[in-house]
């Protein structure tokens, strides 16, 4: 590894934040909420309501916050990053409606899901309804190409959806389909929040590319260090929003890699947790046990780190900008969380 | 990073070897030998001459004895085996061929390339019968599912190839588009190799997906290593067998990560180099130094390392045997070279 990891590792990493992009953004951030707050209304009032429950359950926002940010940096001066940043958080909280009807999730954010409130079949169609916000919000804009690249994002993340229908249970998923799962998931969206800025900029292929390559690692990085928080992260401890993969039977990196690495034993009891739902808190701690025995977490903290180097050294054709600095900030934050 | 790859930085890698695997697929290997100068022969006379120069040019035949460890250690019994592994050697041999006609290339292990002995047109045409011969001898074993993979990876190579013309020379490259190509290039046919082998022996899925997983990435990271090899890798010092791809131009790994991380003036270099074929020795050590500096050479072998971890994980879920340490220890040999 460079110094560059080493640097990370030790003094960078407790300080990192995401303040710096937030800060640049601001302005244009109360624009994309009052919009988001706006493109929710419906005379069916169902619709507003559950749309608000998500959106005001405090999520940070990072994806529009990249859409406005990398925009910017590429000198883009009109309105269009406003409306495709809400675009893209639409898109995002759509797929977490649907997340929590498929995974049969009670709880989101702390808050208990809509599908808790208002049923699965709202929370379905609540959903359908802020995609078509979406799509109609990128067509307002107007610039074909970004349109293809958010579109192009919404099929891919159904069918990572799909795909994970597949895998999931499965303990005998290979790492690659993991990953493949999570590039479709979680990644396809960050990509694309971070190439339309600068496409609607008018950008260099180069920059264009530079910031889609950024969006994809840090999505990868992003879903992994997700994964290994769930389970307390590198210190390990359970606190209190930590468990929840367990007890939902998800299969994550850090149980595909300690179901690899473990012993027959150890496997029926992940085959125990994941397939039969035995997934009480006394499980849960020796689950940890086991994570911990072998590097399970933190070698999750590890790859994810891989995909991190590679989204800064993406970043390296561009300009140096507060900009920049604020996006290589964010990846260093992202790692950190799991420190 | 965990225990695992410590103990790979230190002991284990000075010893790691090939001599393992070599042992075990030792006597199919003879019959590999014998099978692919069989099926060289043709009445057309140039053709045996010119496969002939390269098959017994001394590569170490990595490939075909992946397929041969893989069939083994899943317990095959046929003869299946060695004509799949003859046919990824000749799917191998193929493409170099080819790729010295699209590369220019002068040498080709150490000896004159086959274009420069023969001409472009017949290194061309014989490329295209050995994958004919390729073709058929799959077809010989009569496994429908082995012909898709291998089938399958022949397109992919060839589109990996037309990928790399469309990037070649373009130093603005990300290094997912990068990894793109070299999936395509090189780690589609290891993963097939692998495959193929738990596919006639009819393993279970999670096996085959197992060998595959480790097939792929460990194709990705020995190219990596390749790739750092050609400026001298970790000791970074130019032997006799380093430099090629500068005075080619090729944009690898190392060059892609130096040219992000670089200042202006050294991205002219770089330019000069690659676009403007300026690569007399004097270059070569500049080339060098800038790449040094930037970690570019450590910073890809630490890449390299990531794909070899996935690959050691993914055969987790094999069971313990000789085949499996053997298949380990050609992952530690593949870092070890850049050591």
């Amino acid at each position: 590894m460079s110094g560059v990891v080493v640097s990370i590792d030790n003094k960078k990493l407790a300080k990192a934040s995401i303040a710096p992009l937030m800060q640049l953004v601001e302005d244009d951030m109360k624009r994309v909420n009052s919009l988001i707050l706006s493109k929710t209304g419906s005379d069916v009032e169902m619709i507003p309501e559950v749309a608000k429950h998500l959106i005001d359950s405090g999520g940070k926002r990072l994806r529009p916050m990249i859409t406005l940010a990398a925009a910017q940096m590429c000198g883009y001066e009109g309105d269009g990053h406003i409306t495709l940043a809400s675009s893209v958080e639409f898109m995002h909280t759509a797929t977490l409606l649907h997340d929590d009807v498929v995974d049969e999730s009670d709880m989101r954010r702390g808050k208990l899901a809509a599908r808790m409130l208002w049923g699965n079949e709202a929370s379905v169609l609540v959903g359908d309804f802020l995609l078509g916000q979406a799509f109609r919000m990128m067509v307002d804009v107007g610039s074909l190409p970004a349109l293809d690249v958010l579109s192009h994002a919404a099929t891919v993340i159904a069918e990572g959806e799909v795909l994970q229908l597949q895998t999931a249970k499965n303990l005998e998923t290979t790492e690659d389909e993991y990953l493949e799962v999570i590039r479709s998931k979680t990644a396809a969206l960050f990509a694309a929040a971070a190439e339309v800025g600068p496409i609607i900029a008018n950008a260099t292929p180069s920059h264009i590319n530079a910031l889609r390559s950024y969006g994809n690692n840090l999505g990868l990085a992003f879903q992994l260090i997700d994964d290994a928080l769930d389970y307390g992260g590198n210190a390990g401890d359970l606190g209190k929003n930590t468990g929840d993969d367990f007890r939902e039977g998800k299969v994550t990196l850090p149980v595909l890699l300690a179901y690899r690495r473990g012993s027959n034993e150890e496997r029926q009891f992940w085959h125990d947790a994941v397939v039969e739902g035995k997934t009480d808190d006394e499980r849960l701690q020796k689950a940890l046990e086991i994570l911990v025995r072998h590097d399970a977490i933190s070698d999750t903290v590890a790859r994810a780190r891989h995909y991190v180097e590679m989204a800064r050294d993406a970043l390296g054709t561009m300009p140096d900008s507060d900009h920049k600095d604020a996006l290589v900030e964010v990846l260093e934050f992202c790692v950190s969380r799991a420190a």
